[in-house]
């Protein structure tokens, strides 16, 4: 296999895979695999409701992250752990900043994110398939008369970049991943804005700019990112 | 699509699926999708080590059952409930009866099966997926020579048939299971003979000759996915 | 003590325990006794209810089961494990068959079996127990006007069978229990219809002859069971 | 039936009761029934145990405690709620007060209380019960060699007296405990010294004369039902 | 620094301190702190809303009780084990005794005791501190006009005595807490009435007499108490 | 009150506090106040200790962080939640940033972050105290002869920044961080390098331009918090 350039992303694709939920992706990134899932309830959480009318005047989307037991080269065992945590938390603040909620009262949906495969960038794969699966359940719940016109304010797409043996790196596969001394996963959406930036240098420090550099590339690659997503969307709108 | 013959079964394949577990299959039985895996563990559950000798002389198999959030119609929340727990014991006491547990001493093989997609037959559909993965996983035990030739006893595989509007009939669908006045899952080996029967008729009960028929349904499923079985081991075995 | 033939019962009895509960029997069937209690709830599980009428159509009955921690030979640690949340949903399964639930709109009765002292077969004597604690809360439910007329179809008792030695035998204790190769549980009502069957060759296989020679067994011993049973009712309606 | 008098315990008794574990009794006051059991296990608590040595110097005893459902008028959710531990903390503190746990190095034995019925004093009563299984057990310990002598110091027990409606009264049953303005729980040994006093007054505070009037009660009692224990603990002795 | 006589107690201060709860005081007794707040709630807990008229016609005040980690010399574990329990249903009790609940339908006061430094007597500084927020929040709940009147009863304070080598002292510190063969908690109220009366004697027994001179020292340290109490309410009511 | 400048720090003090940990310090910024102790076990995590020599070559630091139920305006229930987990998770791994965890193998030092009192900022005060409370820990465990030497990097703090009205701010309070639009935590060290960046724009989403202007800031701010610590520092040394 030809070596992967320091900017290239690993081959991606994110096809319609059948399920019962309302949305339904399979992401695949390199040797990662999430399935994503978006079902639709016609309810609010709780601490949404106003008390006084009973009625929530916005509508909400969450995530859901879980490693199956045979993603990973040792069995994961079964259960949310505190990353997983942090992750879930992670996924639905990026997909939220994709959508109106003031355009979906009354309605939750759930994004599930669960890892077949892991190598690499399970958290980043999860937001960018997710906001095609949650695209599609959207689309559904305008077809039902759910929603009055689309919730979506734009694609949200999300990649991790790092430095490994001191050099930028896009799209970080696990052992590029165990190598790196920092590592960072970027959010951003068709314009280019930033929504999420998480660098970490547990094995190490970053200066500003390796910040700088991580950035452009994370930029470069979100870019495709969500060429691919809409390629995925106009797929799944056919007949 | 042409109505199915009562003593047929649904569509079925088994196929090898791409994650990092030792064992790792994708049964489809209609529309449910089940992705079972395989891991191996070196090590022995705390029951099964005598207490002076510090070693467990046979080993292990055991298995885990989980619906994925987006298999069902309504979304299914996480965590394990008390109908798959009932499901898992199941599971693993079926795939032990084709192990040799005593020519496997010291490994732990965990069989995962998580539905992707569910239409009916989630739990015998894991095992007959399950066992693919299990001799799967068995196989590269051996080449990395964990154990010496293969503690598999013969083929095990399971199928749901059940009472319909007052017929007996193979492989219940959802439509077909919600209708049917009793449910029955039945677990053979490669000789035909019984490993489980599990008659339940909550809506109704059932005579001795309803049960005679119910058994020679099962019997003929459970020889045709004994034979898909084959094919697949067959294939996974190719280089 | 002479030797138990092959398709004899343990010596059985089913007598009122004075406890705080509606219906409350204790049975002992060899060294296994279990108090079985039976507590009306004038409520209806959540998912019964009908969301717009905020009514249930009919009514529920519920079992839960439990060892106490000096039943067995080594202290049993108390709390809900799998095996036991399995069994309880097997004589939840059991009792519900034997009562038209319709007839007992609005009322949820749970049978708790509480195991005293174990000595194989416990699964079997709480559902052959309960039945009668469930009788006795029913008629008490008429006597305060909560239901109208019984709604019981009819008696419901289960046994134990097993191979042991290559012989089908009747009613296992502890002993033979751990020396079955075969053990199946089966469950019936007052006119021989099979309400559950549930057959594990866990330590073996079995085949189509044996699977008859113990359902007939069963048969015989259910027979007698409900015998007791209604010995018991009677003698629970006598002032 | 003829009042109690207020200086009078109800009907007590504690008879051997059959089940799996060492010791094990049923102690009847009034409608309060609690099957106490006492199992013996040859290890020590884990804090008990020297880090240095990996041996403990000392035994151990503790208990449980538990209502059955049924033994309460409305059901009793199962599981271990904020009473039931205090209550089980106070049961193995007096245990403990009437053992030399010096004497039984290398062993823990665990009293289990289970109330099958509860008309108040359900805590006192499993004491009371509970040193009787614990003596039993302790016997057998003897007799298999796991301690040398006797570890028992004495007979402890434990009553409940209260100020009802302005007047002292010994072991309350429920209606008594509900109508009450000052609950106390007492234990104390053979030779009347106290172990534990624990007295209450959440429906109104009390004044040192109702509180001396109350342990006087609560002394009279006692040496009653350390009677009742001398007397099982012969009848449990004899062959 | 000079002994402490028997019967004195730890130099004690109870002081405001600034958090967003309606009363928060710190107390410091020797050489343990507790933060007390007292937080306001407008609701009523489930069990005390009478299901005909949706209304609770009583107030409630309960207490959590926590000792932070770094509190005690080897670090403390999180979460509620079941000392913390038994302890902050003492508290609630206690503090409940305090307090005319009649007086403050539909209000909850939640008393939190947080341990930062512990050295003995940790549950009886806690009931001492926790009067004193529960009071200010109270005052505020008068200012809101969430209650008519103060539902106060009067000060209720608590203190630690004990018998150290034979002899009784007065709030026992953590050193005099491990050597003493009896330990007793003491809550009375400004009428020096007993409110609640906990003596345990794990490490011995103890005699009528010894009970007596302990009730004596608890008296008079919960009257010093009381008085301390009373000028840090004076404190807090200054503008 | 004179408005605070947008890039001045609220007044900050470190204090030392007087518990039983080995480290212990009270931050206060602005009405945020935070108890930060560091509490060191000479053991190593599981997954630290190699299998075969059952030693850990390098030691652990770990945080947990908690609210008080006082802290906030309406009663924090007591418990971790998914917010919790990840604050601790951050708290960690940027203390482990300032520390050659190589220099201080078989140690483990947990930094407990309590927060007294919430006014915006708590996870950032709380690295920014418990990095002081860890380097007193770490010299108490170098007089104990547990390390050779100061194991620390030099000092680690960590400051929030925000978009409020369309201009970066420092060091946000309650108020601030409500109205928001972006919020960004930044942990640097002494070199002023960066350790962890996290930038969310829940309410919105940000430019490169607010992205270099916040990080701009957050220098600016962790400056001044490093001297702070260096105080505090120079401060605990003195005898």
């Amino acid at each position: 296999m030809p070596t992967r350039r320091p900017n290239a992303l690993r081959p991606t694709t994110i096809e319609p895979y059948p399920t019962n939920a309302a949305g339904s992706v399979l992401i695949t990134q390199g040797g990662t695999r999430v399935l994503c899932t978006a079902s639709i309830a016609e309810e609010s959480p709780r601490w949404m409701i106003d008390k006084k009318t009973g009625v929530a005047t916005r509508g909400w989307v969450t995530a859901e992250y879980s490693m199956l037991p045979g993603s990973t080269n040792s069995r994961k065992r079964r259960g949310t752990d505190s990353r997983a945590t942090e992750i879930q938390r992670l996924i639905g603040r990026v997909l939220r900043a994709g959508v109106d909620l003031g355009q979906m009262p009354g309605l939750t949906i759930t994004c599930d994110c669960d890892v077949l495969s892991a190598d690499g960038g399970t958290r980043t794969a999860s937001i960018t398939g997710a906001f095609v699966a949650l695209s599609q359940a959207l689309a559904k719940a305008q077809l039902r008369g759910l929603v009055d016109g689309s919730p979506l304010l734009g694609n949200v797409a999300a990649v991790s970049v790092g430095i490994v043996d001191g050099s930028p790196r896009l799209d970080l596969d696990y052992k590029l991943d165990v190598a790196a001394d920092v590592d960072m996963n970027v959010a951003m959406n068709h314009r280019g804005d930033f929504i999420e930036v998480q660098g970490t240098g547990e094995q190490g420090t970053f200066s500003r700019d390796q910040l700088d550099s991580l950035l452009d590339l994370a930029a470069t690659g979100i870019r495709e990112l969500i060429t691919i997503q809409q390629d995925a969307e106009s797929t799944l709108k056919q007949p």
